[in-house]
């Protein structure tokens, strides 16, 4: 991963960051570096998942896809951490940017599917469109126990019985080490991994969590992993000699300015469920104690004609982070034979995304709105591998500098035990809040 | 659409809106109501668009989709405005909620793809998996020189040729009365259709660009366009009688006291597209004159998992907008047969998930923050048109109190400007503003 700050700086972009106060946020991430460091050291959670490219055992990944090497389509049941990592490696890297369930020619035409909500029409649509004796199924539950997860699983098995499927030969399970998940693969001999120790969700791509079904789509673990623990590698106190850190300081020092709002934009169809990804990385690691900073999922070029107008023009409140691969594959646009047409004449495509990235980053500039380059090498398993990382240690240093735990989600607590309340009919404070809400309904 | 108000209140949240400030802002609406009347009256550029319903005539669209009714797949070429209503339409009705290209049960199954990016990786897949002698093939461009549309075009036409197809067998058009590709649909006699006159593109859903790839899909067009005119006779000097100007009024006035994030949450996966539609209405239509309100596409329940710690807990900046329909198709949980998730018996999804919207909702009200309830009754044709319908209402009242011009887009203009330049390698100000960039490079 790359990084260029020019125009986050004072002299470019309002809000933006002088060149004297990026000296001294240099000092606070030398310091951060060193409280990061120590909590990897000591094993404390969270800290370790930056841990996770040495730590996940890839053959032991392979090992267990092993029966589903001939799977046509991969469903993920699981909710958040659980599938949006899966989802990403996937549609970066096996799926030829077509979103899930296309399966391009580009990658290895396994298709990838999520069931991570609980929408009846939703679910009933899947089930019937997809190939099910020749899916596999992987559920996905650190407790074993989530709602979401258990129901839909639940509806995944009935569909398959009544398909006339051996559904257990066709479901493995990641999951904790107890649990009503980890009984049913014990009773039903199904192949079980382990989610990581101490690793939050949001921080699980790089452990079997997130990399079952790219293993049984072909890709190459070891060469995502490598390129992850590249990155890893170049963590060091200082932010002009760690991309990641860069990034990750300069967002929270240009948030603390008043850039609340991060639209991160890809330049790279593959690389939107990536967006996605990082906002629930940037948004429930960071937004907490009346801090942290608003991710917006955006994708170039097709959002210039969209949110650019916006970040542009609107509240001086955005700061937008522009991220590409340094190499395309090629893809020739012909002669139109028109005369107005002919600026288009000896164009390749990716010549034409990436002029409309340069154009978009200059127009920021010129209307004295910060934006931050990101690049990789390329979009493949080793650049995806080091831009996943990349953004995870970014966001454990911006949580060091806003002072906030990256690693809780405190807030989402409620909500959850509301919704059981709701479900069991039960008389609680939550159940009483929901019942009795405030209302101006307008019909 | 139905809309509550309770929870923007300030006896509830902050921001919030005290019951006096709603009764001024009635006035206010009513003033603005009769500003939007006159536009209409006057068949003033953007106003008319709220005429569509009534203009457009779905008859036309379908005999010009006529040939082809047999299609397996529809293809849109074009960009913004040009796609995202087409796709937005399709993945509500005619996709069971599986997201372009998946072509579920609960429609008639003809998958719907929008080349609407410019990027080589991608159009390349597309197209190897592509059955392009049975795809129909819609290209949308108001000027009909759109660079990015075009490019796409050539590609696609060539990739057509290479494959023996007869490629003006296969494609339609919808552009301006005169340009290259009014021009190429006469040159080789393709179903041609008109842009509706004094529509800017994120307000032409509900009209030939919106509705071609649903017609081919067979989508009740009539059902569609009589649930947006029914939504069009509600509109009326009164935000406590119209569902679609409070919900327009309530945003800016939260805007206005701080929320400056409109999170749009949708508890519908077949939505999903429908929040990156309304994304871009948001932000294009009022992002100006440093005001606006930063549309952030969310999904419920999966974003509660994401998202949701920050809303509830992060910085108090954000409205969100809770969208559902009051009837869902049912999906009941199988018995678990375990007595640790005997929670979830007798349960069905769509319970789960509205039990889900409830307790976000209230956890949001117990932490304070506000949120807007907007219903439809059911996503089908007729709730689909008067939901679109009543957001492009709501925005036009927006921009009516913001005091900017909702249907102009000026700051695009820079960037487009020096893309073409950069394209044509020529020396002005805004290629010497890209080449001489301002730098700070961590590698």
């Amino acid at each position: 991963m790359h990084v260029d700050l020019g125009n986050c700086l004072a002299d470019v972009a309002e809000p933006g960051i002088s060149r004297e106060a990026v000296e001294r946020l240099d000092e606070e991430v030398a310091a951060a570096h060193g409280r990061i460091e120590a909590g990897r050291d000591a094993g404390e959670f969270g800290y370790v998942a930056l841990d996770l490219p040495e730590r996940t055992d890839p053959g032991a990944i392979r090992d267990a896809v092993e029966p589903f090497a001939e799977a046509e389509a991969v469903l993920t049941v699981g909710i958040g951490g659980s599938a949006l990592g899966a989802s990403t490696v996937v549609d970066a890297l096996a799926d030829g940017g077509l979103g899930s369930g296309a399966g391009g020619p580009d990658g290895p035409g396994v298709a990838h599917h999520a069931l991570d909500n609980v929408d009846p029409a939703h679910t009933r649509a899947l089930l019937e469109a997809l190939p099910l004796a020749d899916t596999a199924v992987h559920v996905v539950s650190k407790s074993g126990t989530t709602a979401e997860t258990l129901a839909n699983f639940l509806v995944v098995r009935e569909a398959m019985e009544a398909a006339g499927v051996d559904w257990a030969a066709r479901t493995m399970v990641t999951t904790g080490e107890s649990g009503p998940l980890r009984d049913l693969a014990e009773r039903h001999d199904l192949p079980a991994l382990s989610v990581p120790e101490g690793v939050p969700g949001r921080f699980s791509v790089l452990s079997a969590m997130g990399l079952v079904p790219a293993a049984i789509a072909g890709v190459d673990l070891e060469a995502l992993l490598d390129g992850a623990a590249a990155e890893a590698d170049r963590l060091t106190g200082s932010l002009f000699d760690c991309p990641a850190y860069a990034y990750g300081a300069v967002a929270t020092a240009l948030a603390g300015r008043g850039a609340v709002v991060n639209a991160m934009m890809p330049y790279a169809e593959s690389l939107e469920t990536f967006a996605e990804w990082f906002a629930q990385l940037w948004a429930e690691s960071l937004g907490k104690e009346g801090l942290g900073q608003t991710p917006v999922r955006a994708l170039g070029a097709t959002d210039q004609h969209s949110q650019l107008q916006l970040y542009r023009a609107g509240r001086r409140n955005t700061l937008v982070s522009l991220v590409r691969p340094r190499e395309r594959p090629a893809c020739p646009v012909p002669d139109p034979g028109v005369e107005a047409l002919s600026y288009l004449r000896q164009a390749d495509l990716g010549e034409l995304l990436d002029v409309e990235y340069e154009a978009t980053e200059a127009s920021l500039a010129a209307a004295g709105r910060p934006s931050v380059r990101v690049e990789v090498d390329r979009i493949d398993a080793a650049g995806l591998g080091g831009l996943l990382y990349g953004m995870e240690a970014a966001c454990v240093m911006a949580a060091e500098l806003f002072e906030v735990d990256a690693f809780d989600q405190p807030a989402v607590e409620w909500g959850k035990q509301a919704a059981r309340d709701l479900l069991a009919d039960a008389d609680t404070e939550r159940t009483r809040a929901v019942r009795g809400r405030s209302a101006l309904p307008v019909e």
